[in-house]
């Protein structure tokens, strides 16, 4: 059944099939992708749009000399089964098994780890520019989605290979979806080009000129430019990517290899920057995922575990707030299924933003809309909130806006790897004056801390992990005081922040447990009570600057009190399965029991 | 010889003047800010550029109710003139005068504190989503230079704007500077609408056709329309906006007052965004500063302390590095001169790279360079650099890359204000795992750091803030350890961090000083011997996760060391001058000396 992908373990040999044995092992691919992450989970409409493309990138350049680089990385799948990573999909996003991104340890051919989107101009010029400082001779081609277009430092790379020139490709996949369906002025132009009624003709056209012509170089794109007045070989109007100097050509149909072939050969030997509009569709050859790709974007692997998510607590609070007050408004950064505001986006789609992948622009137009009185709830990864950290000072924080930031995947992000663990924000927001910072143990006090946050008129975090298991019968009402959870007579004090840090406390049935669910302030009260013993914090984050340190800095004259901090150290976790990396990390009930029977 | 400034103490005075009163009015505005820049320091270039665009914005627009936003508003000393605070002038950027930037706490003409580029177009929208929903009405102008359009999150904001077309007014400033010479393929593409040889003609055509029309909402975007295809009014090729669903109207000369109040006013009623290209020139009026912008941005004002800059030191340094060693490429966001870039950029040409205000590009591009086989250097403020914290961490710490981030303005930054102030950096590289973190006690360490980093092949930090004063005469080599400044029999002992702090350090006569040059890691075999007595830290940063925490972290299970923090609590420090700055903070010698006393 895979006869063609066991024959393929490296570029090399996929370059001694025929043009008409690719379309065979694409199907191939295909297939096997859908198998595998329907197994494991992993990332579907992506990969399968792109595996036509990625054929044809290999069969054209020389990996790893040639550079291909792939923006956010959840598309490199059929990249990672070229490059003799077949065996690996077995564990697919779990440990033992590849990883579901680009990772520069675990192949020659993955230049960078990556996870974020827009990031592969960037990193594609440097390696360009370096490359002629150096006096190599590679190619570099960076491969962006039109989604990954929507955050600006694509721009900032756009803006500054146009006015250098160094020679570099860039391949916009065009599928027309980020994670969610596209939003955007870029969007609407791109859905132009494609739907031009001279689209359909053009793959024809160039299959039939330029399949005959010699491949050498330079002279090709003036060849190329001939085509195009001659043959209609674009007519289109492309003055966009023109004016940011970069030369364009398409749109091309990314699923007809012997197109992709003739114009990746082409643009190989330009000395200029060219930029390829690829049109591909998500989910390509199979139809179920074809028909809402949105659905397929991120699959869970068969016989996930049954913990809710918090994001469906968000969505149907959300809506409760959204009714009660006019004033409420939503905003996400082309995340709206996976941070739950997409029934918010249909019930009040006046009051809901969906600003594409563009997080920096996300959080202050926040700020502009508390200043104009309304009341914005960004919902947003809290991996991705990174990327607005100046905003969330700069704007919110320093003229201390009531903006509420609804930070989801904050904690252990199982599968999706090193650069989505979301275990930062605590650190970060902490260090801004003005911000409160939340985590709730469930989702009832999640709809408490949202409610809180109704009256909360400064900046507001509350964050919480994918998802959590237990839902705990009593609640205090939400303040910014701390709950005592159980009170024993021991001398140890468990202050834990968030529902998994809870339910691993309250497996030890001698300490007293107290939910920290607010991280910042302390709830300063309540440790005043606490004049003598051991405190053990626990939270799902970094320990460097973490809540533990804070409880730490308020003992700092205590000799009767000493501070434990269980959480995450300096280090970047590889592991790729939620246990795994808690494990790792020393976050685990065996290292918690460990610590009370050392302090009793 | 400031009697209209004397008369105008609001808009509503403004508009009491004629249009040819105007023209004396911006006469006497640009006089008078001459006067209060050089006696007092502050932005002198940008300010002297917008004064006619300013005064028709005022003219035109109700202030406070239709709501002016000026990007980065280093740009914004007229709208503070006409807004009521010309005596605040007298201690521009001092205690007891205005800030140098809007300020929402100065002026409710003022609707953001700003201060970092390329945030207006969100900051506006937000504004004008928020009047479209709650049914009020008024314009929302953002005032954006074309430096800051090369920041990308204009874009995610244009992007954004373009396709849900709220209404909203862009006005582009078009200078070509930054606060270098501005770079990038926008700009040369604005070049080419500037030199367009029909732009000079487009003024008069513009005052002589539209002057004599009625004005009356809509219809008159129509008129425009009519006028461009009748008197060539724009015939310049401008795709670039309207791709982006703007309506683009320019370029209109920017010193020419009835010109710009005519366009206003037909732009002011339309019911869609439009940008309006408006050309100016930095320093406009002034000879000496026309001819050298760049060095008029910023002027410090008389008799300005004889410190000794630090960026003159990297300039030095990296430029000797340059010269040894050919992997060595430096990188800056539109900032060469005020990072020391300058001489460097002259040398080396081809291994310096001006990327434009966009720093997220500028590191993930160092990391792309750093791969394909050289030393890249990026030097930026610590303020800006906030802007990049999620491609330090993703790009730069998870890959382990050997880039060098040179952070300048660490510390606290004088007459800037709230905005600038450098003091967060610690707390969040220091939470990256991989990075080291770094500051020199002076100049000679700041090139032995440099030195150092040459061999480093990890993630490293160098802060240092804007000056020093002391030259040390001794120097260990720099590699991780700490340095013993003074041995004493006192159980105290001081950990300080960087120039200043150890300048303070010294004058305390009693305690032990240690100069903690390596902020991360800490100097763990120097802590572990100290095992008793008091330890007093010293940073110029925000305690809340930075290295006092970090200390005592270390010393969490200590009964004999006590850690004591001087440094920056959890307050927005409003205060514009640098002594006043530490003075609020606490960070200062009596603090210090009081603090001895009782470790006694």
């Amino acid at each position: 059944m895979f006869d063609l992908l066991e024959k393929v373990n490296s570029p090399l040999d996929l370059k001694k099939l025929s043009v008409e044995e690719l379309s065979a092992y694409a199907t191939q691919v295909r297939d096997f992708v859908m198998q595998k992450v329907t197994q494991n989970g992993g990332h579907l409409s992506s990969n399968l749009g792109v595996v036509e493309l990625t054929i044809a990138l290999h069969y054209v350049f020389s990996s790893p000399q040639d550079k291909i680089i792939f923006d956010v990385g959840h598309q490199s799948y059929t990249h990672k089964i070229i490059t003799g990573r077949v065996d690996g999909f077995d564990k697919l996003r779990h440990d033992g098994g590849i990883t579901g991104f680009p990772n520069e340890k675990e192949s020659e051919h993955d230049h960078f780890t990556t996870g974020h989107s827009s990031t592969s101009l960037s990193l594609g010029v440097g390696m360009a520019r370096a490359r002629d400082i150096l006096n190599q001779d590679y190619n570099v081609v960076s491969v962006i989605g039109d989604g990954a277009f929507t955050g600006g430092m694509a721009y900032e790379a756009l803006n500054d290979i146009g006015a250098n020139r160094e020679k570099m490709i860039i391949v916009l996949n065009d599928n027309n979806m980020s994670i969610s369906k596209n939003v955007g002025a870029f969007s609407q132009y791109l859905a132009k080009l494609r739907l031009s009624k001279k689209y359909t003709a053009i793959k024809y056209n160039v299959k039939k000129s330029v399949k005959a012509l010699p491949f050498f170089g330079d002279r090709f794109v003036r060849v190329l430019d001939r085509i195009k007045d001659n043959f209609k070989f674009s007519l289109i109007p492309n003055k966009m990517f023109e004016n940011f100097g970069v030369k364009y050509y398409g749109p091309f149909d990314g699923h007809d290899i012997p197109t992709l072939i003739s114009v990746l050969k082409m643009v190989k030997n330009t000395t200029r920057p060219v930029l390829l509009h690829v049109v591909t569709k998500k989910g390509k050859g199979v139809e179920t995922v074809e028909e809402a790709p949105g659905a397929y974007h991120g699959v869970s692997p068969a016989g996930d575990k049954k913990s809710t998510p918090y994001c469906s607590v968000v969505s149907e609070k959300l809506c409760e707030m959204g009714e009660s007050d006019e004033k409420v408004v939503a905003v996400t950064a082309a995340m709206s299924d996976g941070t739950g505001l997409t029934e918010f986006s249909k019930k009040y789609p006046n009051r809901y933003f969906d600003v594409g992948i563009a997080e920096q622009h996300a959080v202050s137009m926040c700020a502009g809309l508390q200043k104009a009185g309304l009341k914005p709830y960004f919902a947003v990864y809290s991996s991705f909130l990174q990327r607005a950290y100046d905003q969330v000072l700069s704007d919110i924080c320093i003229d201390n806006r009531g903006v509420t930031l609804l930070i989801d995947h904050a904690g252990v992000v199982g599968g999706d790897g090193v650069t989505h663990q979301g275990i930062y924000d605590i650190s970060y927001l902490t260090a801004m004056p003005n911000m409160t910072v939340m985590q709730p143990k469930d989702g009832v006090e999640l709809k408490n801390m949202m409610q809180f946050s109704l009256t909360c008129a400064r900046p507001l975090a509350i964050r919480y992990p994918k998802s959590y298991e237990t839902e705990y019968s009593e609640h205090k009402p939400v303040d910014l005081s701390w709950e005592w959870i159980r009170k024993t007579n021991s001398n140890v004090y468990i202050l834990a922040v968030g529902s998994k840090m809870l339910d691993i406390a309250l497996k030890n049935d001698e300490a007293n447990v107290i939910s920290a669910r607010v991280i910042k302030p302390l709830d300063e009260e309540l440790l005043k009570n606490i004049s003598s013993g051991h405190l053990i914090t626990m939270e799902e984050g970094v320990l460097r600057g973490g809540f533990g340190e804070m409880v730490n800095a308020f003992y700092e004259h205590s000799d009767s009190v000493k501070v434990h901090s269980l959480g995450f150290g300096d280090v970047f976790f590889d592991k790729l399965e939620e246990n795994a990396i808690f494990a790792c990390a020393g976050v685990t009930e065996t290292a918690l029991n460990e610590l009370v029977e050392k302090c009793k």
